[in-house]
Formats: C-alpha cells, sequence, structure tokens
C-alpha cells in the first residue's frame, strides 16, 4: 500500500487532486444559461452559431468566457452521430514498422480532427475481437487496423473499416504498397550487385495477406531473369526469436564456411538483421560474400540512417490515404476498395555498389 | 477522386457498408424491453444483475441472445461517471522507449479493463496543450503523460494524472526510474572496464525533469571516486539528428585520432548509437579504446538483444505502477507522489568485459 504523501503536497492541493471528478470541474452549459439568465437552448444556438437576438448573445459569451465554459466535442458529436474517434489496431507497437504506422495515422487524424483509440492485438484472436467489439460499443466512427485473426470478418460490414496490408475476399477497404514489385525489385538489385544464387526467407502469418506478395513477386522476377532461387517460409511458429530455425536452415546450405546462397531477401527488416546476426556470426562478410536486402525500410530510432538496404514501405503515404478512406466510408462515399502504394528501394549498406 | 470500386464489391455489400451508420446497428435496450414486452427499467435491472420476477428474467434474457444486444460500456460509464478511459500523451511514438512504455501501459490498462487514447505531442506546445484539453472535454478518467511544455500545470488539478519522468513541484503523481544511481553505475561499470577520463553527453529539454539526474549521477559519482571528468549539454536544440554540434564537440577533444575521453555515457540509447557512429566513423575502436554506455536499455526492434551496454529502465514495472497510481487517484486514494524503480546495467558490447 502506497500511502505515504510528498511534503511538497499539502492537505489542500491533495484534496483538490482527489475531489477532481472529470464531472465536477467543467462549466455545464446549464451554468452558462444560469449565468447569464437565458435558457439552455439559447446557449446552444450561440454555441452553435444559430440566431439569437444580439442582447442575449452578448449575455451568453459574456458568461462563457466568464466561467470559461468549453463545449463538449464529444457530447456534441454524439448528438451529430459522430465520434470523432477512430480505434487503431495493430498487433505490438513495439515493432518499429507499426510504430511508424500508428504515428503517421495519429498525425493524419490530429489533422482531421479525429482522436485515437489504440489496441494493441497482440495478434491474440480473444484481445483482437474484444477490441473490435468494444470498438463499435464506444461507438467509434470508424477502425483502421492490421488483424491476423480474421476477427474483423464479422465487423467490417457494421462499421466503416480500413484494413492495412489485409485485402479481404469480400471487399473490405484495404491499403497496401506494392509488396509484389518489392519482391521483383530486390531480385533486380541482388544480380546488379552481383548475386546469383538468392534466398527468400520469410516468418509471419500464412494467412491470406498483402504482405504475401513480397515472396510472390520475389519468385516471379527470378523466373523471369532464369537465376537460380530459394525461398525458405517459417511461418508464425518462429517468431523473430528465438531463431534456432532460420539458423539450422543456414547451416543446411553452408559447406566450409560458405552459404551456397550469395543474395538473400528478407520478409521484414526485423527478420534481416537476424539473418545478418547470424550471417557475422559465421564469419560471413556482408556484403562481399552475401547481399542482404529486408523489406519495410526502417530507419535507426525511426528518425536516423537506414538500418540496412532495403524495400522502403512509404508508411506516411499509406497513413495518409488509410485515413482519407476511412473518413470517406464514414461519410458514406465510395472509396477505392485497394490501394497499393509504390515502393523503393534504399541503399543502406548490406548491398553492393552499382 | 476514388470512385472506382473493387469487382468483388457488388452493390449490395458497398450499401450495406456505406450504411453501416454505428448508431444504427446495435439492438438497443429499448428493441430488448420491445421484444420481451417489459419496460426499459426491467432490462436495465436484468443486466444490472438487480432483483426482477424469474419470468422477466427469462423473457429478457431470450430477447438479449435473440437480439444480440451488447451492453453499451460507454453510456454505462457515463451514468456512473466514469469512461473507463485513460488518455497516454508521448511526445512521439517513434521512438523506441516510447514504444515500449506506450506498449506495457496498454497492457496494463487492457488488464483493469481501461482504454487508451494515445496522444502524440510531438514537443509542440500546442499540440500538447490541445490534447490535454481534449481529454478532459472528453472525459477520460485520467492522463499518463510524459509531457515536456508545463501545460499539464493548467490541468493536474482537474483530472487525475500521472507523469513519467517529471516530477512536478507541485506534487503531480509522477513515476520515474532511479536515473541518478543510473550515472553512477555508468560511471562505476566504466571505471571497472577500466576506463580514466570520462565524458557524460546529454541532449533534450532543460526542463526540470528526472531525467537531469543522470547527469547529477554521473558528476557525484566521479567526484566520489577522484576521477577526471566531463559533461557536454547539447540540450533541446540538437535532436539526435543532425549530430554536427556533437561531432564537432568529439573533433575537438581529439588529437591524432585519439579522444582524450576514454569512458562515455550518454543521456539516451538514441545519442550513444550517434556517438557509436561517429567514434567508428573515425577509426576508434569501441570498446577497445572507449567504452560507451548508454541510457534506456532498448533491445533491437525491441525484441532482440541489448542494441548496446546501457542503463536498463525497468519500462514494464514503470507502466505497471503508472497505471496503479492512476487508478488510485481516480478512485480517491491516496497514491505516492513520487516512486522511483530501480534500474539495471546491462552489457552489450560497448563495454570491456570484466
Amino acid at each position: 500500500m502506497q500511502t505515504k504523501l510528498h511534503p511538497e503536497m499539502n492537505a489542500d492541493s491533495r484534496q483538490a487532486l482527489a475531489a477532481a471528478k472529470v464531472e465536477e470541474y467543467m462549466a455545464t452549459i446549464k451554468d452558462v444559461a444560469n449565468d447569464a439568465g437565458v435558457a439552455v437552448g439559447t446557449v446552444s444556438k450561440v454555441l452553435n452559431g444559430q440566431y439569437v437576438s444580439a442582447k442575449n448573445k452578448k449575455k451568453v459569451e459574456e458568461s462563457v468566457a466568464k466561467l470559461g465554459y468549453e463545449m463538449n466535442y464529444y457530447a456534441r458529436g454524439l448528438r451529430a452521430g459522430y465520434t470523432y474517434t477512430a480505434a487503431v489496431i495493430v498487433p505490438d507497437i513495439r515493432n518499429p514498422f507499426f510504430a511508424c504506422l500508428v504515428s503517421s495515422i495519429e498525425k493524419e487524424l490530429y489533422q482531421k480532427g479525429y482522436k485515437m483509440f489504440l489496441c494493441q492485438s497482440q495478434k491474440d484472436a480473444e484481445k483482437e475481437a474484444y477490441y473490435l467489439k468494444l470498438a463499435c460499443q464506444n461507438r467509434v466512427d470508424g477502425i483502421i487496423g492490421v488483424t491476423f485473426n480474421d476477427s474483423e470478418k464479422q465487423l467490417q460490414e457494421k462499421i466503416p473499416m480500413v484494413m492495412i496490408d489485409r485485402h479481404l475476399e469480400n471487399g473490405c477497404c484495404c491499403v497496401s504498397s506494392d509488396n509484389f514489385h518489392g519482391g521483383e525489385l530486390a531480385v533486380r538489385r541482388l544480380l546488379a550487385g552481383g548475386s546469383r544464387r538468392l534466398l527468400f526467407v520469410r516468418t509471419g502469418s500464412r494467412l491470406s495477406s498483402e504482405t504475401l506478395k513480397r515472396g510472390q513477386g520475389f519468385a516471379a522476377e527470378c523466373q523471369r531473369q532464369g537465376v537460380f532461387y530459394a525461398t525458405a517460409d517459417f511461418g508464425d511458429d518462429t517468431d523473430v526469436y528465438p531463431l534456432g530455425s532460420i539458423e539450422k536452415y543456414l547451416l543446411a546450405h553452408m559447406r566450409d564456411g560458405v552459404l551456397y546462397y550469395d543474395g538473400i531477401y528478407t520478409s521484414t527488416d526485423a527478420l534481416a538483421l537476424v539473418v545478418l546476426e547470424l550471417l557475422r556470426s559465421r564469419g560471413i562478410l556482408v556484403p562481399q560474400d552475401v547481399q542482404v536486402i529486408g523489406h519495410d525500410g526502417l530507419k535507426r530510432m525511426n528518425n536516423g540512417p537506414y538500418l540496412l538496404s532495403s524495400i522502403v514501405q512509404p508508411v506516411e503515404e499509406m497513413a495518409r490515404v488509410g485515413v482519407r478512406n476511412l473518413l470517406g466510408l464514414i461519410r458514406k462515399e465510395a472509396v477505392e476498395p485497394l490501394t497499393i502504394l509504390p515502393v523503393t528501394f534504399a541503399e543502406g549498406g548490406t548491398t553492393r555498389k552499382v
């Protein structure tokens, strides 16, 4: 139990703090009406810019200023049928890609006068479903989500919803980057840097998702170029750590300290860092012996230089389009069901100069 | 304008999607009452576990099941004077330390049945003040914040508020880690590894904050140990990037490629990474020539190995205590005004083994 109080906090300030019930400290519209000696409806009209007599308008404005009355936007929204709130659902905000995405979404929502509920599903179907339900119960105007457990299917026809990187068969609005072209681009860059035996490594859910196209683009481009390639999919069971199965795979393809593949493309930057660590721990030089390209375009501390050579997702643009589409759905406008934004390649020290 | 519709989205499903007003799709308590042929008050009593006749109880329960009625927890909260919502304010969620903190806070709030508004102040006094005000207007039960612009002063007596790493004179509840001891610990570890001329480098706001104690602990321990030391404070104007002024400082203290200092402690891991990059670009070996210790204890992708040797903040514990104290304030209990949680040292490759 914590009962000791800081010496600087005297009884009065403590009492004030403790008594600070949200309901109590704000002047209400009734207080304004009482103070001005007018009806509540008159105050409401003034606040909403409707006509009242100049005399009453002045009275109300004076009382508003005197009492420091602030419109309860939430209540106003409820009356209009809107909450000006969006729920954002991601698996884990600690993942730097999601941190960047959520940061950009928050900035976009803020600009549009919207607030953000943040929900972490932690890839837990139950928590995800709980949050989706809660989002509706609390009457958010819409949801932007990166979800993995199909729980959104039950809700997408009930509430405006934009999915990031997940395009459902039944047409829920989705914003993604060009994952397929990302795979192609990686192959071209590895070949340009001199690699001849390419490997694609991925981890993560095998649920239908736009991100699966990274490997598809990789394979298609390898076939087109007639280059030797292999793909290794470690699925969901292998999270980035522990890295046992990836290490085992790489070791099985090494002989006398030389890896059979000389160019590696990974489904995420996080995975690329694991691969880089494994290669370096075996004395394999990057990019001299093996070139490595990740996917996401993460930067050091999310604002420094690129962590490694990578296919860069246009995360700010994804947020911008995602929020724009969500607001469109809320306003009952038709929006593009699937938007695919262009990716780029960024050199980050793990590929040879070309 | 985006008007093209996905072929898989037929007119019916589009219409259903567009028509999905939040207000419209949920069975209301009135629908349940109508369907059961009882009064709204009777439904309410059943939902709240109060006594009604067995016959009416059965009717209501059947209608609830039939209509898929779900309690509107928000409305229930409003009636009880609570929203079960907390606002969390951080400067930038892309900063990995804040991402970890927010992630932990979300998990704690979720366990307590609370939802989270996430607000990024971006160190913008206006945006910060806007969010604090909005948090009150929307009647959140409380606020957990890492704020920098003193704007919280106007609100802390109006709404339950817990500050992370910021202890205001007037006693707003604060949760912090032992920054002073972190500085001491860094000095001891640098000395144990053989360093003799120590440098503390910091960036960031010079506003009164618990984090200023990192440098104070560093200086105190250097004095106690009788070791040569210097501190360099680059303030707010130098964000981590650009690194011009830090580079200039280090160059001014180098001669023939040797840095005058052989042990560096930085106020954050982000800053340490910049220092490491500068040292390495000048051919200075870490930890052979210079040992470097950061502060925060960040991990690669926030779940891998430590990025570098660092003073580790107990971020999960900070979130746990922060949420516990906030809920205490909401319940009008007395809480510890200042909680300081212990830090630890983690070896991460930039200090010599001892």
